[in-house]
């Protein structure tokens, strides 16, 4: 019985988006005497021999455990594990698609964070990298940093880093439109949740003017009283200009405005922006600040919408990304294969720049390429590749 | 580079030998706007409000995690997780291969009881079915029941059950060839560990008319004190012959010898059996008793090998129990469903049967679907399906 017929997202996800498969014959006895017992012995002899073997003869090296909480999936919030799935499973799909990495969806039935942290490094020998996605702030920090202390496998959270490397790829490509160097701008964040944490620092790595970060109590500062130990190490490095008042106040004279928040930005506000301003109204599906509004006021203009013009999505970074790391089998994913993403993403618009396409689409066939071939040279100039 | 360049084997498992792919188109962004945001959330929503669609609208109910901690696998014992790899991607294929299942590989990286139950209740969200592999004797027995306590999907240890259910169909198949019925049967099992319980509660279930156990310390009987609790559980309902001494003296006169311990049986004690005897001498790769020695002997003779007739192969039975538990989303695998799996395996045989076939041929094309439909149906009589 189908409960929603009419549908076309409810037909297509009926039995679920993905399926596992042999990628060896198995037809006769004879072939299962190579793949299963006995011929399989000899693998993990070898394999418990000499443990790096993992990678050459099992799948561990090509697949990723896509691991939920389900406490901050798309814009609905805490919805549980079961109800993460659909997303989960989405999010392994483009994997395969984009980045030809095979990936697992893991929603798991706990939310502490310590147990989280225990689970996948319980999980961590049957996988080459952990994706770590739409777990709430501030856990997700913590999350991933303990974790990445406990694995040998690269883990990245990527509602804090697809979406900083993208952001940070759009904006070298605004400031290379407009003449500007990144180091003259000053940027104004909207949210200070996984997104806007991780867009402040790689925007601070990548040298820009200044940034401020702004949540519902305004500019994060250092002399706020109500801070979590994130936003106080976030005011530490951000906000050289030291404002203390709210979000439209910081944006008079700002060069850039980027909304990870989901509110809204008055237009007045938005006409207050310094002239040839940068607008990334990321929030979906409501961009903080209408395109239309932003582009009477705009240089650039950048949404997370794919009916717009310059979408900022995830998929641009997250299958190079690891397929980069699979490919050089990096233990983690540093700060610098990061950047180096970032720089592929931007250079690889090349002459096809304009105010309309300063990213381009995922579906363009140049993108995952560039990505993994940069993340993957990247980690062997960091030191993290083992191969 | 290749280490081992010339063994077929070693050629067949490079880069391992499972994929994971897309069921759905994702070629262009109208594809992706349903499979991934925006259309997405609208299954997500559908789910939280009403749970039990996670079965209808994702790949939950279609897929099996084989989990394993790496101590017992194959004959090579406790080589790890990552080594024991190979065995679990083999598995899953062969899920798929024979049971239309897709399964995931799950090698743990602990091994203590509660820590792996703990981990395999926080991954159950995302799974249908358990499939517990390779874990060692007695904590394996532990595992299963906490586990099946826990959650409202089927846990299914193989080494025990599947093995049990083979035993039993091709043990009633040899019964019906020889005109003789279960219960004028004595057997007697070599090897106390995971199979040698699970054989011996499956029989006894079935009717035998008597089973006695054995283990390094002889049969096993209540006035042993040496007994771990599984052991002395099992001294309770078997060797109702109130045996007390070696294996070998254990089969003076018993009709049926069932070796599922490696060990080796003297010639000698083969020829006390009783006249038209069935040996099955499962262990690999070589059998307790050597099939020439025992046909000498016996009226019917198997082995756990494919180059001999008559192979016990758990493959018989793992994908069509699966296939069937999910079929109907059953919430366990009842000892009714694992009897109805043993009759279906040896009804199929139906006309072809005789001394050198009382059981199929994993790769005949009939198997399968008997196992799922008689596993289907006994689940909704047990009352454990959900749909």
């Amino acid at each position: 019985m189908d409960h929603f017929p009419i549908d076309p997202a409810f037909a297509l996800h009926r039995g679920g988006k993905m399926e596992v498969s042999a990628t060896v014959p198995v037809r006769d006895a004879e072939d299962l005497s190579l793949a299963y017992t006995p011929g399989v012995a000899k693998i993990c002899t070898a394999i418990a021999e000499q443990p790096a073997l993992v990678h050459d003869y099992t799948w561990k090296s090509k697949v990723v455990a896509v691991v939920t909480d389900g406490t901050a999936v798309l814009g609905l919030g805490d919805i549980g594990p079961e109800a993460s799935l659909p997303v989960m499973e989405g999010k392994a799909i483009l994997f395969k698609q984009f980045g030809g990495v095979d990936a697992v969806p893991i929603a798991l039935a706990c939310t502490d964070v310590d147990e989280i942290v225990e689970t996948v490094v319980r999980l961590a020998p049957s996988f080459g990298g952990v994706n770590l996605e739409d777990i709430s702030a501030p856990r997700c920090f913590e999350i991933e940093r303990k974790l990445q202390e406990r694995v040998d496998i690269p883990v990245f959270h990527d509602d804090q880093h697809g979406t900083a490397v993208v952001t940070l790829a759009a904006l070298r490509n605004a400031a290379r439109l407009t003449g500007r160097a990144l180091g003259e701008l000053r940027a104004v964040i909207s949210g200070a949740g996984a997104a806007g944490v991780a867009i402040a620092k790689i925007l601070t790595e990548a040298g820009i003017g200044d940034v401020a970060v702004t949540d519902r109590g305004g500019v994060v500062h250092a002399g706020r009283e109500d801070l979590t130990s994130v936003k106080r190490e976030l005011a530490s490095y951000t906000n050289r200009a030291a404002l203390t008042g709210s979000l439209e106040e910081a944006l008079d004279g700002a060069d850039v405005f980027i909304g990870v928040s989901g509110g809204t930005v008055s237009e007045a506000a938005v006409a207050t922006m310094k002239e040839g301003s940068f607008i990334f109204a990321m929030a979906n599906p409501t961009p903080e600040i209408h395109p239309q509004v932003a582009h009477k006021y705009a240089a650039v203009v950048a949404t997370g919408r794919s009916d717009f013009p310059n979408q900022i999505n995830n998929v641009l970074a997250f299958p190079g990304i690891f397929a980069g790391a699979l490919q050089v089998r990096a233990s983690r994913i540093t700060e610098g294969m990061k950047l180096a993403a970032a720089e592929a993403l931007a250079a690889v618009v090349a002459d096809e720049l304009s105010a309309d396409n300063i990213i381009l689409s995922p579906f363009d066939e140049r993108v995952a390429p560039a990505v993994t071939a940069a993340v993957a040279a990247a980690a062997r100039v960091e030191g993290v590749a083992r191969r």
